[in-house]
């Protein structure tokens, strides 16, 4: 028997061209002589389809979708994620399913038990969980179909669910595991994802095929990476950000013959890659060709701009150099520099002029209250005007270019810096910025060194420094990892050796800026907490504040 | 056996408030020898808590607070809602519960069944059902403990569980129900409530006692209204909008004497009441004081500064009235009128300098481009850079005056009028607005009758009007509220009587323009489909735009 993985790049309720997508797969598999071709979760209407399963209409195209793929079934069998509509009136009106198709007609439909409900997703909102299990025969074989979260709550202590859903097919003695996932990017999740599909493998001693999406949507990045794994270990690990369809023959796979070409799970290598093709689907998906971005000297921009020239082409991406009186002069030559040499189209305009007004006509109303962040945030708003000028004038999308040590200090102007339609660098903390940078000059200096080594600032006053009013970053990211990833108790961060009033100054700023993540573009996640929708704060508490 | 109700308006995670404020209640229904006093759902938190229930901090003082209820329910019974840790390892990690505390302890805790996870609930994020039920018995009585959604699966031909609660408590034969709730308002929802509890009183034939919050928690508006009723009906709804405690005697109640005085719910009335709490409530739970707004001589604008006066007083509102050279006389007329009535400070700001200014420095940026939404774009923004100005200069936060129609159909300028820490008129729909003013001016002419009779105009260009870019709001109103509150699909919308393509063209913007409310304020709740965290959509997707 032969199975086919396509790992392909989804675009949310474009049914016409999933449509095509899913048809070139199907004839490459039905070339390679392959008996099943197998598609990711939910990939009918793409992940994650939010409310859009709310509406009638969306479900429909999704069926007639299904219907088509029936069409296209007599010597291939087809396995897909989609939803389906509960037949009970009881309960919520869909499910999450894997369809099995084949001679025309769809064969057998196994519903998803475990229904993610935490950080990102939201699945419970939408979809019944699974309350009957069985296995598909096809060829003399069965075949347990499972969806993503499915094999997750094995061999754990703390498990999330009451129920193994697998342990209840394993039942019928399937032959082989089928996985339909659509499993979103974290640097972590590579490792993590290897590792649950052999606690699997190992658990019911099968072989099983991990199919995963690969593309992104909005903030969350599917990686690829689908897995063929046999109790003798890894067959194959698919290319990470990379549309693909491979062939694999059971008996092949199950005598575990083949080693998997190792690939580079770098940390940064992963991120760069996933941040690449983060902004590349972002812009793709809306239609949109063109970038700008503000070029400030500082290494958040430089590292911005660099992505943005590696996913769009250089050609697409242009930015604004705005120096203000408070700007170094360096500044502006290392923008420069860093223009030249990804050769993106530049323009400097000084802010001084429009500042100067603003506080003329505001001066008579702020009387003698001293220069203080109002002056600055002054200074912040009239680049985010200068740069969503270009983006309206010409069509370019603005790039917010704030990294996630900002993000979670509050420390950047609403309506200034944190202008943009997409934050690239906003799940990334700033001493990964650094690391980032020199990944990207592994080669050759691309950023300028002085962008990489001079003190951070944002020169909105004279010889201002981040660490002015911000911890060195050494410290505050790590404090902010604890508090934000692992969701550490402020006392148990204090007791890994952190000072107290730091800690709790630290907290509060996190806490008490959650007004301005609220208004802050959407953010690629590259982490296993990100801020956005899977991070989800009262704006009006008093707790850490 | 008399039973007191609490409706309290709670801070999320403001602990030590909120044992203060249940000491008082507590002290009251002491005083009026009440054997029962009730809190409402997750009292001791605060709702929604949100993603503060992942912390296990959070969750100690919560169980801190319980102790220090246990200390004072000596001579009183005290039933609050709380969470509870789970011990079994598996499923989530916490119950939504409600305690029966007595005698210096914990009598019972009984467990939600139904946890709400659509629109703007999140519970199966966080909570697992409970999967068990009794009855309290307390003083010869037998009491069956509700949580809020508990109540809300009875008498529903498509009900969203498979199990309703108090089919199971009934077996043990209580002799009332208490329900502790968290139920947000909005202007449907009153009816709705009453209903819901005479379904389960007419079911079980047994007296309800139904405990709201009170208060608003950022964009969510709990309107109180609580509920004790008899199979005879009615015996009494507690004030909507307004902090109080109240006593029931039970035979009373059973035996159903005496009918409820009638409030006032017409939908103008409660929206215009929900809002001043709202805003009211974000202010003083973020310690702020003092709101700014620029006032444009249009009804959005007026009708934001007449509800921010009301919520906070007239000498903490300031407006600015900043005219461009498309400004019309009237228009800053209108507005400084408005202003003198509500006698609030304002400042006349002309914008033509800042705009020539930027236009000076773009031009030669822009080459031969005609004038188009970017010059549009940049007048906004000049005058959101000199609202916040005045935000960041004198700690006012800024409101935001856009409508529900504006921000379904993406008309408005991210980071110009779209600024603002707070929507206030985000879910109400501009024909709503204009039903608004009418009720505010329905005693006096507060608001210049030119603002309500004029065609709306963004004044942005010469001459434009709303109706250049939009179809008329009474049109519009009606197409956005069957795609929005309803998810009706394009098809239906149509066949009822709407033209296809202004259909089509209406649902487009709607879906294209998700960008934008991405990062706009939270907005005040009024409808049962707001734009916010009760509406998700994807950003990147290709379905009706």
């Amino acid at each position: 028997m032969k199975i086919s993985i396509a790992q392909i790049n989804y675009h949310i309720g474009n049914f016409e061209g999933t449509f095509e997508k899913m048809k070139f797969a199907i004839e490459e598999a039905k070339s390679a002589k392959s008996d099943i071709v197998c598609f990711s979760e939910l990939a009918t209407v793409g992940y994650p389809p939010r409310d859009f399963l709310e509406f009638d209409d969306f479900i429909h195209l999704s069926e007639d979708l299904i219907d088509r793929l029936c069409a296209m079934s007599d010597d291939i069998a087809i396995v897909v994620g989609a939803p389906t509509r509960n037949p009970d009136p009881k309960g919520k009106d869909l499910f999450n399913s894997a369809y099995f198709i084949a001679g025309g007609k769809v064969l057998f439909v196994q519903h998803k038990t475990l229904l993610p409900t935490y950080d990102i997703f939201d699945e419970y909102r939408y979809f019944e969980p699974a309350k009957e299990w069985g296995v598909v025969e096809y060829k003399g074989k069965k075949i347990a179909l499972t969806i993503c979260e499915d094999i997750w709550d094995v061999a754990t202590d703390n498990p999330l669910y009451t129920i193994i859903p697998l342990d209840e097919m394993i039942k019928h003695n399937p032959d082989f595991i089928i996985n339909v996932s659509a499993s979103p990017f974290s640097y972590t999740k590579a490792a993590q994802r290897i590792d649950i599909v052999k606690a699997n493998v190992d658990r019911y001693k099968i072989p099983m095929f991990y199919i995963n999406h690969c593309g992104a949507q909005t903030e969350l990045i599917f990686d690829g990476g689908s897995i063929v794994m046999s109790p003798n270990g890894v067959y194959d690990e698919m290319p990470y950000f990379e549309n693909c369809t491979r062939h694999f023959v059971l008996e092949d796979v199950i005598a575990g013959t083949i080693a998997p070409e190792i690939q580079d799970k770098t940390k940064i290598k992963l991120i760069h890659d996933a941040l690449v093709m983060g902004l590349k689907d972002y812009f793709s998906k809306l239609g949109f060709k063109q970038a700008v971005l503000g070029l400030s000297g500082g290494i958040d921009s430089a590292v911005t701009a660099v992505l943005a020239a590696r996913a769009l082409g250089s050609e697409n991406v242009r930015v604004l150099l705005m120096p203000s009186q408070f700007s170094s002069d360096h500044s502006v030559e290392d923008a420069r520099i860093l223009a030249e040499n990804l050769g993106i189209q530049y323009d400097i305009i000084p802010i001084r002029d429009m500042y100067d007004v603003f506080m003329e006509k505001l001066s008579p109303l702020f009387g003698d209250k001293p220069f203080n962040v109002t002056e600055e945030n002054i200074q912040a708003r009239v680049r985010g005007i200068l740069n969503m000028a270009i983006s309206n004038k010409f069509g370019n999308i603005l790039l917010n270019t704030t990294n996630k040590s900002e993000m979670a200090a509050g420390y950047g102007t609403l309506y200034g810096d944190l202008c943009g339609g997409l934050s690239v660098l906003g799940d990334v903390y700033k001493t990964e910025v650094y690391e980032l940078a020199r990944f990207i000059n592994k080669d050759s200096e691309v950023i300028p060194l002085n962008s990489i080594v001079k003190p951070p600032s944002a020169e909105l006053r004279p010889n201002q420094k981040d660490s002015d009013s911000l911890p060195d970053y050494d410290i505050l990211d790590k404090i902010l990892y604890l508090y934000v990833e692992k969701r550490t108790d402020p006392s148990d961060i204090i007791a890994a050796g952190y000072d107290e009033s730091l800690v709790k100054r630290v907290l509060r700023l996190v806490n008490i800026n959650e007004f301005k993540r609220h208004q802050t573009a959407p953010v690629l996640r590259v982490s296993s907490k990100a801020f956005g929708m899977g991070r989800r704060m009262p704006i009006v508490a008093k707790y850490l504040n």
